[in-house]
């Protein structure tokens, strides 16, 4: 099969003719039908700071996709060979602390696809079937492949109630911009996004956005107080990683409100608890991976019901062998969500 | 002023010359622009049993109103001439314990707009400044009559998150068509909605439900299990005051669901703890009123963002004088909300 | 080995010499050191309506134990030769829609130890050690084998906040003075406890309840409204399975306060939804089994702290060929807890 | 009268004849039993920043208190001469956003009592009846004068669920202490407390800590993870202010877990919102005020029940002639709360 390797602890991926994997006995075989590219993987492609500390060569890439199970290993009860199936790509040990008392999602062992295995980057991929989450057949698999980044977007709106909340979200890469949908879907009756970038903007304005900011030419605390009536919003929701965003965040969620945080920042950040946490009474929530599988069972529900569409994100698709267009292409942040078809 | 009395202890209302009320020291005098009818009303009309032991004849009738401030008390600080205003109709103490505790929706010495003291049936009201709220000048007059109600739809929906849930819904009178429309705002995946009139279902059907169930001629539990791939609804919502529909509604809810109850019921009802509560291990939640003003504000933001469009259930629209119309089709049940306007 | 079957259908169990388990791939032996008796053996001995519907023979009994892992499948990663381990009786599937989205205490396939495989009340049992719980070496046996219905009542308290709340709790039987000592140790300021056996409610005290209530000879509803200064309780814990409790502790809960239901009823129940639960506004949860192993882990705390003493609660032990004084104990309701040793 | 008064914008108070105050409308007038000495008397007795931006002299310090009506204006209905009360201290305004919606402890209009209106340092107070509790005749008055630290100690600890928990509280002065033992009374399992001084951590020991650290000499990180088998604590209590204390809180509490934070900080704090937040999923509860009286119900719930005994946070009481001594004896921080007797 063709698989797209990180071989050498550099810039770059390489395509090459590899042995289909073989089937362990907890694991099944899947024939990849659409994969796309998270951030995580442009990490690995450029070979930043991230990447050099984490990830040891030679692995295969990708952990996003949706796919059809072609083979089972002798243990593997739940999946059956034809399954339309995606996985939650946070490998947990099931036997730690962590694991036990009901959060897999933060297990102490975890090991993710794609980073610390072979990945979803090729013609097939073998995954343990606990990870394993069974699409209804009539999803489309353009959608069925981004349900992981959904999952992050669904449990980062959902850290509290969003139902008939004013919101401000920050940052509109492709996680954002599904945070916007699932607002939306939600039921947030107003919400603000900013961004440094106008094409992803619009985008937010196709996913449901009231109103955009560009945060490089305007002050996004004076337009959420214009257009909350001086409160504040309800609820802020931080997917950009910016410590100037998060301050700004801070400043614009009204006493009693929230923040839930997703998007990962370059260093320490500083921020004024007093005035922006304390007096205000605020909480600040912490989002990694998703609940496994409470939360892909209301991302199935909102793509299976049709109540949210994703398509206006999917900006771009290639052949596998073009994934370079593809990197390139989130580099400039010109994009949403890019997927690569085997 | 015009004003619709309940001046015998018997059926009917009657419209009199009455003097324009006035306004005491913490209190507004409101010029109603738009009143609805609500169930309580009806009991009222009909002098059914509740009224009965409840209702001291004379009272002006009616709760349920928008209207403008043309008048207020000495004490009166935050209300204003002119302020276009809708009142909660749950007049709490401010001084028992539950006051005190943060819940005046079940104070212990509620009194009832239009049941304990004179209501909004008439051209001018008089409301304590604590329970006016004051809407968006933008909102619908109509739209803002029906808020009291909106918000009873509003706590039966959000006891617990509804976002990408399935939903059983039991009982399309007003409020339950109006918590269709919210369940479907706030982000139902699937709402199924049960009633014995078609005329209601196909209302339901305009507020966002997806599956309408006559429960006359099917078994509701056959349905939802069908439409749920056997689980049973995430969520159930009980507007009927049905011991039947109840007992469905409980069937019908997966293990770990919840219930949400506001219809009340002719009398007690049996139901199966074991089987449908707790080996379940599904929470129940009684609601009454609304939170003050917590819901209020959820309300306000669903109606100003034009998230929810409450017309389809507005269906009839009377002058005061002609309310014997307005109750008669409510008996009929052939009608969502009726308005009355002074 | 020395076991204790469920022979035929009728009264009674046999001991009997039996063969050693035989450990699967996926599962420890275990030596059992204490086994306890649960209201659930005790209707597999007299063999009720509900026995007969459920138990097929023959079947070792008993489920709730404390004992040393002596042997362990080749599966088997978490659990080692040596280990203090104590049973999640629930035996969950992990692959239905309850297990993938975190309730495997309310799975659709569940098996329990002693009812639908071979139990405890033997001088070994062999576990799946996804069940398995390991125990802190320094806990006393006695205590780790009543750590199941320990997390009945830890569930049953907490399924809201319990901290500086009044509670009514019907039912001093076994789990209910467990119950009465949780919410002792977590902080209920006021715990009135209600049963018809003096026996038990001697107990209840040494448990730390602050009032005892024969409902024998008084009314329940009356001295909870005297020793709350006429509000009702915030709390009310249903351990009694009694039709009649259950409405007196409806009553009893003051409006905005909330129900846990362990107790199994006889029957359906007939409740006043209106006036004791909608009006209220309160919220009743339906408890069974345990989170796994979320629940565990507090139980743990409990016990390895030191902060809860379930001594009282432990009335009698026997060897286990003299099960049958316990069981004819337990039918009488003068006992507590009724521990047997292998 | 004699009052404390703050009479100039420099270092310390002085005590004044001064006339009894008035008694306005919504008020009533109370002699003050006792008073105690906060943080915030600190400040404005020492004149620092925070004072010198806040305080405009001439005005009466102090806000903890408890003592007996003597009059009431010609409003109040809820309070009674010779009853005995203390004080909310954030007077809320009851009209503004937060007010509406249920948060008058983070009123947009908030007055603090001795802070922006006349305290309660002298034999007199007028206080208006809407922040008004009424005490227990039985509890002590010296109890019943630090309610409200009290009140703030609850709100931290039960941000969520403290039952069965293990906990790290940072920084031991007397709220701080109030804190441990709150902790304690509902059903913390492991209490670790941080601070640079032996003289308070020996009373938090009294006050029921299982665990002392003097951060002065040890690496508090190290100890947390030896005391919880290296998992980290499920609890963090911040009540300290250091940037320091924070970061190692943040560092000390496991994945999954949580952080209160009481603590105001002298400046900005920077944190590892990556791996200290966001990978760990843990959720940051910023503190102020208390619910009002939700808290407060709480508070007596626990004092007059006995569950949780103040004195050994009690440690010094003064004639309010010898306030300098408290004053200062709090500045050197070897003390825990100190009482003024007028």
């Amino acid at each position: 099969m063709k698989a797209l390797w990180k071989e050498i602890a550099g810039r770059g991926l390489a395509l090459k003719e590899t042995p289909i994997p073989r089937v362990g006995d907890d694991e099944a075989l899947i024939k990849v039908k659409v994969a796309s590219i998270c951030g995580t993987d442009l990490h690995i492609y450029v070979w930043n700071d991230w990447a050099k500390g984490r990830i040891k060569p030679p692995i295969i890439a990708g952990h996003e996709f949706a796919g059809t199970v072609v083979e089972v290993g002798e243990n593997v009860r739940r999946v059956k060979k034809g399954d339309f199936v995606s996985a939650e790509t946070h490998i947990y040990c099931g036997h730690c602390f962590q694991c036990l008392i009901g959060h897999p999602e933060i297990c102490e062992n975890l090991k993710i696809l794609g980073v610390d295995i072979n990945g979803a980057f090729a013609e097939y991929v073998a995954v343990p079937e606990k990870v394993l989450w069974v699409n209804s057949p009539t999803i489309k698999e353009e959608f069925a492949s981004i349900q992981e980044p959904l999952g992050n977007a669904v449990d980062t709106v959902l850290a509290e109630d969003i139902a008939g909340k004013t919101v401000l979200l920050t940052g509109a890469g492709p996680i954002g911009l599904l945070g916007v949908g699932v607002a939306r879907a939600f039921g947030a009756t107003k919400i603000i996004v900013s961004d440094l970038s106008d094409y992803r903007l619009d985008i937010a304005k196709k996913m449901g956005a009231d109103v955009v900011v560009n945060a490089k030419s305007v002050d996004v605390k004076k337009i959420v107080l214009d257009e909350t009536h001086g409160h504040g919003v309800d609820v802020g929701l931080e997917f950009s990683g910016s410590a100037h965003a998060l301050n700004d965040l801070l400043k614009s969620v009204r006493p009693g409100g929230r923040v839930s945080l997703l998007g990962l920042f370059d260093n320490s950040v500083s921020i004024d608890f007093n005035d922006d946490v304390i007096f205000k009474k605020i909480r600040i929530y912490g989002i990694t991976g998703r609940r496994i599988f409470e939360t892909w069972n209301i991302v199935s529900n909102l793509l299976n019901s049709g109540r949210l569409d994703v398509s206006p994100v999917i900006t771009h698709k290639f052949p596998l062998e073009e994934f370079g267009k593809g990197m390139e292409l989130m580099e400039t942040q010109m994009s949403g969500k890019v997927l690569l078809i085997p």
